[in-house]
């Protein structure tokens, strides 16, 4: 059985959630807590020297960190990776999108929002985070626009893992109500049968 | 034939050109400079709505973004994309570190000092990218000692992802003499046959 060790309240963390019960793997779920600093802990660092959440720990003992990358390793040869060449590199460039257009804005505003108390100096970020992150929804929304999904307009991992943070935007100070293609596409994706909510921020739980 | 979009001087970009010479697959090299906003002109946004290089476009027409997105569709099923499933799911682990943990610090930080005037006001975010990008750098010395290269020690493209801006790290004022298995891993893939040189940044050359 493979073992998570994540954050519940983390988008990173939840879209691996989200993937195991959709496929009905069995999990077991070690919560960590890395607003304690508990990822920057030896024992953790020895599973993920990068010290991030989320980690998968296989039977064998074997880790593997990054969310993107689970989430591949995870889906392969199951109906959430897409068959084609083309397919899996789609797939892939929303990934990388994920993590560098997306997650570094759309996530830390959440986290400054979500996490920290509301007088803290990072709240003067936000302005520039709003900014971006607006810029990346401005690309899936377009993108989004006459599609289902983002590969083979079929629900697959690309999805659940722009999902994470998308879905929790205004957790951040983010309006969805301009992308209307997001805003049915995050739908569509919350009727999927199977599907789990995420845990909310300490401070806005 | 393939075409590549791509500025010469951008390490994203140069993991594509490494790679195809080391495939020895022909490709049509198309100049982008980033640096007067041709990435955000119409045009280039009808390729990649992200506005960034690299973009690949096959033959059909059909484009793909993202740099490491764009090294796995190139590189499956050749000797640099490893067979067995962890190594793959390995493989990508280290491309989305390079992507969120690496290429934010080592990347801006050369961007800063190579490309833009001496006494930009961006300069003042270079402690903080050099405080993160060490952090990167350490999670990969202590990797790389005992290894020869990132996955199953073999050349693959974990290894031409992250070298492209780790080599170039002193050009955003990183000293690599702290990192020993580093320098080493540096060596080896710079000594691999088809090996091919990146072009310098403007203010450097």
């Amino acid at each position: 059985m493979y073992t998570v060790y994540g954050m519940s309240s983390s988008g990173n963390c939840h879209k691996l959630r989200l993937l195991l019960d959709h496929l009905g793997l069995p999990f077991h779920w070690q919560e960590v807590d890395i607003t304690t600093g508990a990822s920057r802990q030896p024992d953790f660092l020895a599973l993920n020297a990068n010290g991030r959440v989320p980690v998968l720990q296989l039977d064998n003992g074997e880790t593997l960190a990054e969310s993107n990358a689970i989430l591949c390793f995870l889906a392969e040869d199951t109906r959430l990776w897409p068959g084609p060449r083309l397919a899996r590199a789609r797939t892939l460039q929303w990934l990388f999108f994920e993590q560098y257009s997306h997650e570094p804005y759309i996530a830390v505003a959440r986290y400054i929002c979500g996490f920290l108390p509301p007088d803290h100096e990072r709240r003067a970020e936000l302005p520039k985070l709003h900014e971006r992150g607006r810029q990346a929804l401005a690309v899936m929304e377009q993108y989004l626009s006459g599609r289902q999904f983002f590969v083979e307009d079929r629900f697959g991992i690309a999805d659940i893992a722009l999902y994470a943070y998308t879905h929790a935007a205004a957790d951040g100070g983010f309006r969805l109500e301009p992308y209307p293609s997001i805003r049915a596409w995050l739908d569509r994706v919350a009727g999927q049968r199977g599907h789990t909510p995420m845990a909310r921020p300490p401070r806005l739980s």
